[in-house]
């Protein structure tokens, strides 16, 4: 049995010079290229457009320091991507500031006066 | 000279039985009621169409344990509307856990390893 009947939720990204440099899609998006191997992989197990994905890559890579992923071109079955390490510095750093949302948002919740 | 070139950014809201209960711009919307004394002017104010306003007025007070707004139908000029003691205690714990927000962000952007 619930009894809290209201939820303080909320959401974090990093915000860089364009707008939104990492969030929550980007950042999963990042893990399912370094499972796959693949933008068009990683996109297809999340139900993402490739054109999107590849989208959402260029937009990180732009606005990173240097590329997160880095891609090659290859023949029929498309190129390969990989995830580099800075790019898994920055999944890393998401998560541990994602974490410590949650972990806000819980104790708001928990004392949320109404 | 601003050094710092990622933000980390974010939102909160109250969660209720529907949804959404309790955001930024439903927070505004209330404080422009008990400014304004009318949810038609309060909208006007904020450049929101009525209808939207009356429909996030109506969704709060579903959701809340008490009217948050009562309103009194009028003649021409329209009705009258009133901010309950709920909706103003609601009105500072909201903007007392997005302060709290918006210094964890300050924080967490400060000690941004990137």
């Amino acid at each position: 049995m619930e009894n809290i009947k209201y939820k303080v939720r909320g959401k974090v990204w990093i915000g860089g010079e364009e707008g939104t440099f990492l969030g929550c899609g980007r950042v999963v998006l990042l893990e399912r290229i370094k499972q796959h191997g693949s933008i068009s992989k990683a996109a297809q197990s999340m139900e993402m457009s490739y054109k999107h994905a590849w989208d959402l890559v260029d937009s990180m890579n732009r606005q990173a320091k240097a590329s997160l992923v880095i891609t090659s071109r290859g023949g029929k079955g498309g190129g390969n991507a990989q995830v580099t390490k800075e790019g898994l510095e920055l999944i890393d750093a998401f998560w541990n500031i994602h974490k410590k949302l949650l972990s806000f948002l819980e104790t708001e919740t928990k004392n949320f006066p109404y």
